[in-house]
């Protein structure tokens, strides 16, 4: 079993050497640019043996030429050159190497399958690698990246993916919706580390609060049963699970040369576990941006509130809550009371959905009278907003999180238009009010983590 | 039965007149400033008996005072007053009104259900409601709008909501994927004209090429049927039908008053008349940009080729694709022998789905060095698309444009990124290529049209 300790030098490096940049810098510049630009602030070497320097940055012939040992070493070459180089990390003590390189088990030939053996035996344990056919490694607390332009803020969310440009897009998605990462690993293949190594690392991480992951298969079932149990006992665990059906499945095969595995025993061991299994990009964000923000949930938490400026969408937000398997909540006659003073009689409601109506001005202010009362009946568990003030978005937000805040129950925002402005988005999950695209997703997402 | 030619003087008004905005402009102006904005080209005119003109336009004390009979009255008023005022347009022989004046049967009391048929009698038949609380008509052609800040870009989507909100988010969500409006109905209570009326309407409107709506109910069910079987056979149309079930079904009881009846109805309408139904706001923009774009599509057309650069997207897309019900194509072997040319050997793939790699420069030709072969195999009845080229959206549309052409069949992309710009959108929807979030929405969305 993997240890925190363990994979720490390789996901917190203090040095890192990139092997395989060319001189012009045509081949590979991505990763030199992806540890220059969320800025890393150890050392940086380049192993070029034909070049004094690449892109501003000192070079060396070989990794034994390094004047100290790096903790990781990232590899943009082909197969046999970076079969070559690991044996020289390995030489070296490096403890691990990140290999862009692709040529191995997911090309399903023999050829392939034996080139991944010769380079097993070239780490020969001393080096740890993460791929090949992977983008490594994105830490943006030590400014480590795979390509530049990644967010700089951290936060709580490690990532596991086996799709490089998946690992990229949730990178930035999540940070759209105020979500920050402690590390996200595109692990490629997983000939050496494998998704049961990092979620063992990221459950003993103490920068990690919660764990997400795209997985298309896994190399030994058992190990990462066992890591899944150990991870999701310490930290919401959510797991995009992709080759469910016989065309993903090969799909899987020839992406990553991984065995999809039955998607019913993968059901079996989230059931088990309390991971979270979600199908899509966006019930992956949607689902981590609850967890995110709302703390652990009740599983028995099913009566919901919906407060609403306007009505459609309040009547489909109750469709989406009973199809989810929750319950639109009763009020009591207080709140009811409460609410009838608040709200105005002609073409809205005390019921629940409740409909405050089109209020152009002073919406926050209604809102805040509405959701007072509503929170506080001790028949809701939780509440979903739709609807807003324009132009006053950040009053708009601060009112949910002092209602969020007063209540403690979970509240979601079923967010659009000026909310998605960076500011308001981190002041509403900072304040522990969930941001989603709409209040059908929230309620799905929320009956996910109910249900887990 | 109502003809294009019974509403078309309501729903491409050359004169309107507006009822109830308030002397300083603070109730009420949103309606006047929705006729200025898009830019009206006919004459406006402003009812109120206590001024000589209101936000710089001439005011009149009465609908009879007016130096016209105008062809639409917008009413912004209370129940009573606007009941006083419908009766002036009857007399005056004004052929619509449209009342956003809310307090009738959506209440749900015998004061509301009477308030209500008073109306009915003041109309008498001579002047048709649209409403009450709703917010009436948006035609771009004509410069008509309900709320400042819609899209002057005219298209050929025709709306029917029973939402002012849900119009709203519509009309913007989907010009911002490139889809123009003949016209959008917020049809409010249906208390006179209701869905019936505007399916046929818009089943004969020359303008309108696509029928989409939200609908909570409708007061004749038979009635519609006819006008949705007679809208169907004409043009494509998507229904969004909320109140599915109790919880959604009461809520739109209080919404605007309608009984939400049986889904299961529905859903045997649909089926029998070839409309497609779908759950939500991001399933009806997605069915719709197909619609628009990919023209009939044949109900045998199963077969999917995925074309992609990103791995995990292709696995994700292949799940998809089949648990959609639809599967993914095998290429002949003169296809796959044109794809091996075309795509490097290591880490991608000539199975389908097609991974053209993760190509940093040149990924347009690649993608159409491989789209070709892909879309000329007999046995691919659509592609979709995953991935781009970074800083060349437009040339990377450009080429799926010439690729959609050149094959004649349904070609759909999972655009991100920078193919969201407005230039790039229009480029594509015009050259007939569905975009869509994700490769998983289009293929559902296809797999609703193959369906339906």
């Amino acid at each position: 079993m993997t240890t925190y300790d363990d994979l720490r030098p390789i996901l917190e490096p203090r040095s890192v050497a990139v092997v395989g940049v060319s001189r012009s810098g045509k081949q590979g510049a991505v990763f030199l640019n992806g540890l220059k630009d969320p800025g890393f602030d150890g050392p940086v070497y380049v192993v070029n043996p034909s070049a004094d320097e690449v892109l501003g940055v000192k070079a060396y012939p070989t990794i034994g030429d390094l004047p100290e040992t790096p903790d990781l070493a990232v590899l943009t070459l082909p197969a046999e050159p970076a079969i070559r180089v690991v044996s020289q990390c390995a030489a070296r003590g490096v403890p691990g190497a990140a290999l862009f390189t692709a040529g191995f088990h997911e090309l399903g030939t023999a050829e392939g399958r034996e080139r991944g053996e010769r380079l097993l035996a070239a780490a020969g344990g001393r080096t740890r690698l993460i791929g090949p056919n992977g983008m490594g490694v994105y830490n943006p607390r030590r400014g480590v990246a795979m390509f530049p332009g990644l967010p700089s803020r951290a936060g709580g969310l490690g990532l596991v993916s086996q799709s490089g440009s998946l690992t990229s897009f949730t990178v930035r998605a999540a940070a759209s919706r105020g979500i920050g990462f402690s590390k996200a690993i595109a692990m490629g293949n997983q000939l050496d580390l494998n998704a049961a190594d990092y979620f063992d690392f990221l459950a003993g991480d103490p920068e990690t609060s919660m764990i997400g992951a795209y997985i298309e298969g896994v190399p030994d079932g058992p190990a990462f049963r066992g890591a899944l149990e150990r991870a999701a006992a310490a930290k919401p665990v959510v797991i995009w699970k992709a080759g469910r059906v016989a065309g993903g499945a090969k799909a899987a095969q020839s992406h990553t040369g991984q065995l999809a595995g039955s998607y019913a025993v993968w059901q079996g061991m989230a059931r088990q576990t309390g991971a979270v299994l979600v199908r899509e990009m966006d019930e992956l964000l949607d689902t981590l941006s609850l967890v995110a923000t709302l703390g652990s949930i009740d599983r028995t938490a099913r009566r919901i509130a919906v407060v609403t400026g306007p009505g459609g969408p309040a009547v489909s937000a109750s469709d989406a809550c009973e199809e989810a398997g929750l319950t639109l909540a009763s009020f009591s006659d207080s709140t009811r009371a409460a609410l009838r003073e608040r709200v105005a009689a002609a073409g809205t409601s005390v019921r629940n959905p409740v409909d405050v109506g089109m209020v152009i001005a002073g919406a926050t202010e209604v809102f805040a009278g509405v959701l007072g009362p509503t929170m506080a009946d001790p028949g809701v568990d939780a509440a979903v907003v739709i609807g807003g003030e324009g132009g006053r978005a950040e009053a708009f937000a601060r009112m949910l999180v002092d209602v969020r805040r007063a209540a403690g129950k979970p509240l979601m925002y079923a967010a659009s238009g000026d909310f998605s402005a960076a500011e308001t988005m981190e002041l509403l999950v900072e304040g522990g009010v969930a941001v989603v695209p709409s209040a059908e997703r929230a309620l799905r997402a929320y009956a996910r983590l109910i249900d887990r």
